[in-house]
């Protein structure tokens, strides 16, 4: 899980750098918008300003947007803490101050616990099978519904594939060496860390690399080699451990208001929806890409030794899932729901990759 | 390879079905298309009509693009056959008598060989890395570059995912048992198989199940459960191989004139675009959903045994790839180049792949 920096720049000072738009409209009092209008619109992200792909899938969506419609709907992307916190995107948005968002769906697990089967579920699925899920399988239904309640619209902003499971100081050769583990590791993966022993421990991004190099943790998890290199974990940390069993596929979301959303003209609409496809198309792919020369790079000019947990490691790790999970979700009849159509799902297409993509990795691609 | 059926209807027979149009600007002598022209276009797709996944994401496909043009470009589908017969669309397209097509590039190779490495090669990259490639590793400029010589535009499509290895009468446990089998296997995988000793058999979609039944081949590949289930075959094969290593993520596509394409304004040139990549996203996750089901059926229903080819089986194979393709490139520059690009983006990738999905299959997901 990739939290990030809440930089907390005051609201007010950030004026729109488009040129004297007209002040934008306020969703809460939204009428129907008409054919001709120009819309000027502003997108909070949960990112630091400028955050390799997931700040710049934003920038890339409001560009795609302004070309669909013809310039009908320009959006200025602010970084997380520019406009409001990171964490504050969602509230925003849905009361109408802030047209769009972009961030994770657990991150709003707070405020419904169904949003974080939208995002990434520990030993779940990953990026080509929750794809499906939301595509086909009747995910994005549920994730419309969930949002809904919050006056949200939620779309696919891509995925980030399955993460490395992180950075320790420690050897991890059986579940035993979890024991006493502090790491930064927050959302459910912390919680399942934590049924094995270890301490689950909150660090903000800017002081990970800190809190690492002084043993305050013995590990932690950020995203792949292309996010890890630039926060130089490499160099404080003995071990790089994959793969990523907390975070198999993480799926990015835009949000936007759903009073703005529904009173806007169909084609409208259809920009906003179509650019995510994009977004969910150009992310996987930049992500793959990077982290693949960063890997090398890790690997054979910093001398990182890339290690894989044992099976019976995360075997034994996937035992506390199910019990962290309950514990999440509760008597949530929402979270009930969405979990048992993702579960469903899961069991379906895991045997359909188990014949094909399991097969082609170990026995097609060298 | 999903070789399609020539119906072979009559070209002049169709009349267009959008409430009497004016009749399609020929892009062979386009101008730059003024911003507010109502515009009626030509589909020709390679499948028959209504074809599972594939014809259906050329109706979505035309949907799409009327929302998103606010209904200024009006696309009208065409099964193979029913304007000319499937493997004329490239022709058709490039001379400007349709206004755009759908198919697999691979069916082009005889045009150019450089076509088929933007469709699938055996041994070759999967539905993930291939994005990857098309998306952010150069691959689209080079297939826009391939096509730019035929006047033609190439979009992404969707892609098939992993298929199976298809239907056999007899089994396969080493690379001997490939020794004088017959097998309808097209493209580059029956040129493997070939030096494998075994004879690749052309038989039209129309004439496989009959071929098989009575002998004329021992095996067929074709698609997937969902398509294959339709096709009958484990009426009549004894075993169902897995993994389809011959197509290891085949990438379907869209094509559009280019006179035709430059002419356009931006924002109808973004919808052409951004409807292709709602396409990406729709058809990997209609193929898994339905394969998954699909393949339940065969499995539980019908008693299908599915079997795994052997490492070292596929291992032996493997080696006969690298001459195959060899031999279809020839001396053609493009293709070299564009064969560079595509091999050096899957060495790089692979290594990724292996300590993130590789383990994620093995591992994460039971």
């Amino acid at each position: 899980m990739f939290k990030k920096i809440a930089l907390l720049i005051v609201f007010s000072v950030v004026s729109s750098c488009l040129g004297d738009p007209p002040a934008s409209m306020n969703p809460k009092s939204y009428e129907a918008v008409k054919p001709e209008t120009v819309l000027y619109w502003k997108m909070t992200t949960t990112w630091p300003p400028n955050f390799p792909v997931l700040g710049e899938v934003a920038e890339k969506y409001a560009q795609w947007v302004d070309e669909l419609t013809n310039g009908q709907i320009k959006i200025k992307v602010y970084g997380g803490g520019e406009l409001v916190p990171p964490l504050e995107a969602f509230d925003a948005v849905s009361q109408g101050t802030i047209e769009m968002g972009c961030g994770a769906s657990y991150y709003w697990a707070g405020k419904t616990p169904a949003a974080q089967f939208f995002a990434a579920v520990p030993f779940g699925m990953n990026s080509q099978q929750l794809t499906a899920w939301l595509e086909t399988g009747g995910g994005y239904e549920l994730w419309k519904k969930t949002y809904a309640k919050f006056n949200l619209v939620p779309f696919m902003g891509g995925n980030t594939g399955v993460q490395m499971g992180g950075w320790f100081n420690r050897e991890i050769n059986s579940i035993e060496d979890f024991k006493g583990l502090k790491m930064r590791l927050p959302g459910i993966g912390g919680k399942v860390l934590e049924k094995a022993g270890g301490a689950a421990v909150l660090v903000a991004g800017s002081e990970i690399y800190t809190s690492l190099e002084r043993g305050v943790i013995d590990a932690t998890e950020w995203i792949g080699p292309y996010h890890d290199y630039r926060m130089g974990f490499h160099k404080i940390a003995k071990y790089y451990y994959t793969p990523g069993w907390h975070e198999p596929g993480s799926q990015l979301e835009f949000f936007i208001n759903k009073n703005l959303f529904d009173g806007l003209p169909k084609h409208l609409q259809a920009a906003l929806d179509a650019a995510s496809k994009k977004a969910q198309v150009w992310v996987l792919s930049e992500f793959d890409k990077q982290n693949g020369i960063y890997l090398d790079k890790l690997v054979n000019e910093e001398g990182v030794e890339v290690r894989e947990f044992s099976k019976e490691t995360l075997d034994a790790l996937r035992k506390y899932k199910e019990e962290a999970i309950q514990e999440m979700i509760g008597d949530d009849p929402l979270s009930k729901e969405v979990y048992e159509s993702y579960s469903n799902f899961q069991k379906q297409i895991a045997k359909w990759s188990k014949v094909t993509e399991k097969a082609y990795y170990n026995k097609i691609q060298q």
